[in-house]
C-alpha cells in the first residue's frame, strides 16, 4: 500500500531541483566564505546569491538585511532575544499572540527572568489576534510584539498589515514567525510593514537545518551565538553552504511556483474539507476561509487525537499530525486550541493535514475513507 | 593547472560515503522524529544511531549525552553560556586559554557584561598551556574552565588529561573545544577527564551546519534557544537529519581510518616542514612535536600573510590559510600568534596548511616550489 503523508508541516522532502542546484556546495565547491582566495570568493558569491533569492521572495528592500541561522527555532530566538536585549532602553515590555510557535513562547519567557513583562494578546475563536487587544496591551515600553504569519495548527491567517499598523501607532518593533505561511501565500515585509520576520528553509522544501531572520534596516539586535562574526556580526560560525544555498534556490522556486501550485493544493483541501466534515460530530478547526491553501485541521468529539494519528498510519498508511510535532511527546491538549476556547475534551480530538507537493487530488477519496473508517473504530471501541 | 586544497580547517569536502549514506534523509526518509507514526519513529532512530556513532568516537559512557547542534560555534556557546548560566551559584569565575578560538572568547565576553570575571591562561612559546598557572587562576568559584584539545592556528596539541586534574582539583567544570582535533587524534573523554566537548561534523568529513555537544552525565545545563524540547530539551529546533545522520557516519567513519590516515597525512606533513623551512627566515610556529597530525603553520620575516595566501591561490593554484578564516577579514594580527609571544610584525607573515583526504605525497614537491617561489618574489617586491 502506497503511503500517503499528509504532515508536510513536520518535514518535507528537499525539492530535487534543490538538490541538484545545492550538491556542488556538499563535496565540489567547499571554500570558506571567509577565506580570501578563488574558492572562498566564490563561495562567498553563492552565499549572496542565496540571500538575494531568499530577499526577493518576501520583498525586502536591499537595505534590509536576511541573515541566514540554522532554522526557524535560531531565528525566533534571535529575533525576539536579540532585538529585546538590544533595545532594553525602550522598555521592559514583550508581547505575543496566544498562539504563538513555543520557539517564540519559550525565548519570551526566557527575558521574563531577566525582569522583562511577557503580555498575551487573544485570538478569536476562529484563532484571528484581537485587534483591540493589541492597542491595549502594547505601548511604548513594549520593545517587541511578536504575532505570526499563520498558525501551523489551525491554519488561520492573521492580518498582519492592520497587526503592524496597531504595533507601531503603540510600541516598537513587530516580528512575525512566517515559517508556516512562507512560501504558500505571498508575504511583502514592505508592504505588511514587518520589522522582523522568520523563515525556515525546509518549509519550502530546502534543506533542512538552515533557517532565515529578514531584519528591516536600522533595526539593531545582538547576537544570540558569538564567535567569529559571520552573517553582519549578527550569525558567527562557518556558513551552511549546502543548506544556504539550497534555502536560497528554494525561495526562488517558491515565489516562481506559488501562483500555480497553491490553487492546486487549495483544491485538494477543500475536497478533503468536505469530505471529512460529512463524519459526524467532525468539525474543522481554525478560519474557514482565511486559512493557509495546504491546511485543514479538524477535531472529532469523544476521541483522542493520537489514537486517530496511529490508525490512520498504521491500518491506513497515511500520515497526519495531531496538534504540533513540537509537542506531541507531551501529551498535554494543545495550547493553540485551548486559546481558540475549546474545552480540554474537546481539543485531545484533534488532526492537523498540511498538504505538498507530494499530494494529489487522485489521494482525497482514500483519504477520506480511512478517516471515516478510522473515527468510526475508535468511537465504537471508546468509552466515552 | 589541478587545484591543491590545503585548508582543510576552513572546510571539507563531505566525504562521498557518508554523502551515500546521509542521502535518503534529504528527499525519502523525511519523518520527523517528534512525530509518532512509523516515518517519525524510523526518524528518530536513524538520529539515536546517529548520537550513538559520535559517542564511540570520543568513548563517552552510556550515559552521557550528546546533544546536536548546528556547528562548533552553537556548541561552544551552549557549553559556556548553558553551564555557566545553570551553575552561577557555584562562582562568578570562568577561565579560558588565551589561545581558544573566538566561538569560545566571545560567549565569555558575554558573560562578563553579567558580572562574570574572565581569568585567561596562558601558554609558552610553542603554545603548551601553563599547568601551573592554572592551580593559580581556577578556584571553586570558577564555574567554567575552556581548554582547547588542539589549536587550529598552530596545531599544538594540550595536555588536556593533566588540565583535567588540576580543574577538577581547583574548579568546576572543564570544557574541551575538540573541533581541530576530532578525528586526526583519538579522544577520550573518560580517559581525558572532560565533562564538556565540542565537535564540529564538517571538520570530520560531515556536512556543514551540524556539530554536537558532549555533556558528562550528571553535568546540568541551560539551553541557549529554547522552544520545542528536542534533544533532551537543551537543544530545540526540528532535527537536521541529513546533518545528524551524516555527522553520524563521518564519526564512524573517523574511528575507523584514524589510525591509517592520520600517519599518511603526517608524513606529507613532515615532508612538508623540512622542504619549507629550507626557505630563510622562514620558522614553524606552535609545538615541533606536539601537534596535530596534518597540521603545519609557519612565519616568514618581512611579508603578509595576505600575500603569501594570494600568491600561492592565484600563481601556484594552491589555497593556504594565513591564520584562522574566521579572522581572517580583520586585518589584525592573529591573537594566538601574539599569545605565543610574537611581536606584531613577526606574526603578520604566517602561513597555515591543514591536510586532508584530497592530499597525496605527490602533491609535496609543487607545495614546497610554491612556497619558496611566494616567498622569494614577495621579498623581492617588499619594501622592509
Amino acid at each position: 500500500m502506497e503511503k500517503i503523508y499528509l504532515d508536510h508541516a513536520s518535514g518535507k522532502q528537499v525539492n530535487n531541483r534543490v538538490l541538484e542546484y545545492a550538491k556542488p556546495y556538499l563535496n565540489e565547491k567547499i571554500g570558506n566564505p571567509s577565506s580570501l582566495y578563488s574558492v572562498g570568493l566564490e563561495a562567498k558569491r553563492a552565499v549572496e546569491k542565496a540571500r538575494e533569492k531568499v530577499a526577493a521572495l518576501i520583498n525586502a528592500d536591499e537595505k534590509d538585511k536576511v541573515i541566514f541561522t540554522s532554522g526557524a527555532t535560531e531565528s525566533n530566538n534571535l529575533a525576539i532575544k536579540g532585538t529585546v536585549l538590544r533595545n532594553q532602553s525602550k522598555g521592559n515590555k514583550i508581547a505575543a499572540s496566544v498562539i504563538e510557535h513555543i520557539s517564540v513562547v519559550n525565548p519570551m519567557k526566557e527575558l521574563t527572568k531577566n525582569g522583562f513583562v511577557m503580555n498575551n494578546i487573544d485570538v478569536d475563536e476562529n484563532g484571528l489576534i484581537d485587534l483591540n487587544k493589541i492597542s491595549e496591551i502594547v505601548n511604548e515600553k513594549t520593545v517587541l510584539t511578536s504575532v505570526m504569519y499563520a498558525n501551523n495548527e489551525i491554519g488561520t491567517i492573521e492580518p498582519i498589515k492592520e497587526v503592524s499598523r496597531i504595533v507601531h501607532e503603540n510600541g516598537n518593533y513587530l516580528h512575525v514567525d512566517a515559517t508556516a505561511a512562507a512560501g504558500f501565500i505571498p508575504i511583502d515585509v514592505q508592504e505588511d510593514g514587518i520589522d522582523l520576520l522568520t523563515l525556515s528553509s525546509n518549509d519550502i522544501y530546502g534543506p533542512q537545518g538552515v533557517g532565515a531572520l529578514y531584519v528591516k534596516a536600522g533595526v539593531k539586535l545582538l547576537p544570540v551565538l558569538p564567535g567569529g562574526g559571520q552573517e553582519f556580526g549578527i550569525r558567527s560560525g562557518t556558513e551552511n553552504l549546502f543548506g544556504i544555498v539550497g534555502m536560497g534556490e528554494a525561495a526562488r522556486i517558491a515565489k516562481e511556483e506559488m501562483e500555480a501550485e497553491s490553487p492546486r493544493l487549495q483544491k485538494i483541501r477543500d475536497a478533503l474539507i468536505e469530505g471529512i466534515l460529512q463524519v459526524d460530530e467532525s468539525y474543522l478547526t481554525g478560519h474557514p476561509e482565511i486559512r493557509l491553501p495546504h491546511h485543514a485541521s479538524f477535531r472529532f468529539s469523544r476521541i483522542e487525537g493520537e489514537s486517530i494519528l496511529l490508525s490512520m498510519d498504521t491500518i491506513y498508511g497515511i500520515q497526519i499530525a495531531t496538534g504540533s510535532a513540537c509537542s506531541s511527546k507531551t501529551l498535554e491538549a494543545s495550547r493553540v486550541l485551548l486559546s481558540i476556547g475549546l474545552k480540554h475534551e474537546e481539543a485531545h480530538g484533534s488532526m492537523v493535514i498540511t498538504l505538498g507537493r507530494a499530494n494529489n487530488m487522485e489521494q482525497v477519496p482514500r483519504i477520506i475513507e480511512a478517516v471515516k473508517g478510522t473515527i468510526e473504530r475508535l468511537r465504537m471501541l471508546s468509552p466515552l
